[in-house]
């Protein structure tokens, strides 16, 4: 099978120049069909504070309001898609700026209001692989930003690690897949404040263990049922590392 | 050849819901291979104001400064643009939204400085048919937005006008092509006030004649050195319409 990687970008690393060269050049580099999938947070609520809007954020999830809807989708589908589009295409790659309303690649529901309502946030329902292997197989190099669609003319705001977790599934039937994770730190950490205390390979028992002993916590919770999900379906491995990390360098493997 | 029907709208169209809804439904109604080119100016105005930027337009063309170049970038790439596409997809059109940067669909060279510093505009230097026909021939609707990259990592600020005659020039080769510009009017007009004195047939003889009477002024100079020049190049026809033409109507045909 063909390989594919899958990276995942979010926070300070697309949203400041320097970093977001540097890892548009690692990117690019990588052999083989590749994805690009990135966040865009901080602009966005930079943007929300410039125009006297509420960001509201419920365990570090966007509340997505009809204000802040036009504001992500102008930030992530407008301002930093465009910039690594446009940055790639310098570097030679054919990169190709996607919603998950284009081409209907990815289709969602509006999330459920439970005891919190997360407006308009959508749960992925659908992958068009279809869509998307039309396009790596005629060497384009898709750029996901964290948005999909109903289907009925409502864009959702939906997360990054959620977007590249179930392209990376959806995919693995067509290819060999390995999902990067990037983030600020070098892996799965011991200690949080040691950046060397690298978990170089997480299992689902040792996760369950981490997670009882309060190790593992907050933000990497998610990040790591996403991982777990995509090795249960198929995808080869996933990464957790720094951006610096897709040119070489440490970081945590997710394996079954 | 297969028929190919080249849309450009603008202004107040894109921008309010209800007219934006009727044109998409009017839209995806055409037969056969089509292209959606949008602009969005307005948006991009309100916004400059809500950030407190100003707008600086000479002879009706914006003034692009940094700042005005993210806004432009966020209010076309991202919110006209998928809008227009989540919309197409809701009634069935397979909408893809583009920048020229997206699959290197346009390459424009910064705009040079003569008395006028245009900053971030760009004149369309080549479009790859190849990546247009690549997603026509599978049945995608392209949507494009009107902003092009010097394929260096700048996105530059292109007149949505010239996007859709530059399409519609570089595709003539390949498709049967008729070309419509849409605006507030029901055409090109003899009498600016009378909405009913269209112009049904227009030459460049009998436009030569109607710039030198002034009876053919402003914003529709530029508009028709586009319908022109992609006459010359081999676009079957040109019109001139409003948006409500599409599904049949009056307006103005443009031919040698």
């Amino acid at each position: 099978m063909e390989k594919l990687t899958i990276v995942k970008v979010g926070g300070k690393i697309v949203e400041e120049d320097d970093t977001l060269q540097q890892l548009l050049m690692d990117f690019v580099k990588i052999a083989g069909a590749k994805i690009l999938v990135h966040g865009g947070g901080r602009l966005a609520t930079k943007l929300s504070e410039q125009l006297g809007i509420e960001s509201r954020m419920i365990d570090g999830r966007r509340i997505t309001d009809e204000d802040t809807l036009r504001i992500v989708t102008m930030v992530y589908a407008g301002l930093v898609n465009k910039k690594i589009v446009a940055g790639l295409q310098a570097l030679g790659g054919d990169a190709i700026g996607l919603t998950g309303a284009d081409m209907n690649i990815m289709r969602s529901g509006k999330r459920p209001v439970t005891t919190i309502d997360y407006g308009f946030a959508g749960d992925v329902k659908e992958v068009n692989t279809n869509a998307l292997a039309l396009l790596l197989q005629n060497g384009y190099i898709p750029v996901l930003s964290p948005l999909t669609h109903d289907k009925k003319g409502l864009l959702l705001n939906t997360n990054a690690d959620t977007i590249a977790a179930e392209t990376a599934k959806a995919l693995a039937q067509l290819f060999d897949i390995t999902l990067i994770y990037c983030f600020e730190k070098n892996g799965v950490l011991m200690d949080e404040k040691d950046d060397n205390s690298v978990i170089p390979l997480l299992n689902r028992e040792i996760y369950e263990k981490y997670k009882k002993s309060g190790i593992i916590q907050g933000g990497m919770i998610p990040k790591l049922d996403n991982s777990f999900q995509a090795v249960d379906a198929g995808v080869k491995q996933v990464i957790i590392a720094k951006a610096s990390a897709i040119a070489g360098g440490m970081g945590t493997v997710v394996a079954n």
